[in-house]
């Protein structure tokens, strides 16, 4: 798995011409580095001096994001992965008619799959907003910019995935599948926005 | 050196509480992966169909992408480590009024050069936009999202090393450098934005 790579190895193998890990894989690490980075602020505020009132509330977030971040960990794969059905699908024989609409029927099956890979990362990292703004309110104002750094991170992450949801659906078919994917992408791109905007607009940096 | 942990242990220690890797790690990471990202669209671009013209160009992108990443691999650490000099200072006697004197003399050039890494690490990211721009104009069409990735990453790794210069600048009793580095910091701000919003402004999706 991508986890098992150092890091070093593992920019270089993105750098690399192979085409995985890409830009889907490195949103769902930057959503994992949000969650990391919140899940720091969070346990840099339990225990300590004047945040006695909020440590339980802190303890539950940290306990979140550790799980966020072994979720995004597992869709960076899951995103390097997302191809392979079409890969397989396009390999497939494609002599007689039955073969050649099998062949397209597994192509478009694998498209969508890959489309909904990465729109799983946009969704899930939603998800980190709500929690990021206790951390920005109520956290160690020492590590305030941590969390808005995470929120930073989040709103990237989303935008990025979701471009490459926008790329895949441009391959695929079925057109209702297809307009009602656009529409949660608009919908997820003025969500990731405004929470980051919202969010860094609560600090006085 | 943090690259050579797994990146599964990178992430469990930016969620620790260690401060370190805190968010200005994090943005020099973002460049890296930004550089990392955009070296492999060059790399997908070079000696491939339709795209002999722009082989030479992208060889160079290649090369400069490569040194940029490493650049940037390297101040993951030197962001980790730029409060040394601060908390060594902390350390110091103030005992006598001379000692009292020293001591806050080395704080505050520590705090100067806490501020002065994210700084750099914020100015060398703006290096990027052009390149990236040549990359989504002129690269593999099949890549033209990862370029687009790699602009968001770099957008977001500078205004978060920025969040990481002005916390500092808080510290720091120079008024002519809190002055001068708070405009150099705005100043960075709006070409991140500018810069991001140019390049995925040139893609049709």
């Amino acid at each position: 798995m991508l986890k098992d790579l150092y890091l070093q190895e593992f920019l270089d193998k993105t750098e690399s011409s192979d085409p995985v890990p890409g830009g889907g894989s490195i949103a769902a690490l930057s959503s994992a580095l949000a969650s990391a980075l919140s899940g720091m602020v969070a346990n840099l505020t339990i225990g300590k001096k004047n945040y006695e009132d909020v440590s339980d509330e802190m303890k539950v977030i940290a306990e979140k994001m550790s799980v966020f971040k072994q979720d995004f960990v597992l869709l960076i794969d899951k995103d390097a992965n997302s191809f392979d059905k079409v890969m397989k699908a396009y390999k497939l024989p494609k002599e007689t008619d039955a073969e050649k609409a099998e062949r397209s029927r597994l192509i478009q099956e694998g498209m969508i799959y890959a489309a909904s890979v990465p729109l799983e990362v946009a969704e899930k990292t939603t998800e980190l907003f709500e929690l990021i703004e206790i951390l920005v309110q109520k956290g160690n104002k020492n590590a305030q910019t941590d969390a808005l750094v995470s929120a930073m991170m989040a709103r990237t992450a989303i935008l990025s995935a979701l471009y490459n949801v926008k790329i895949n659906l441009g391959s695929i078919k079925d057109e209702t599948f297809v307009k009602d994917t656009a529409d949660k992408v608009k919908a997820l791109e003025k969500l990731a926005i405004e929470q980051e905007t919202r969010i860094l607009g609560l600090s006085d940096l």
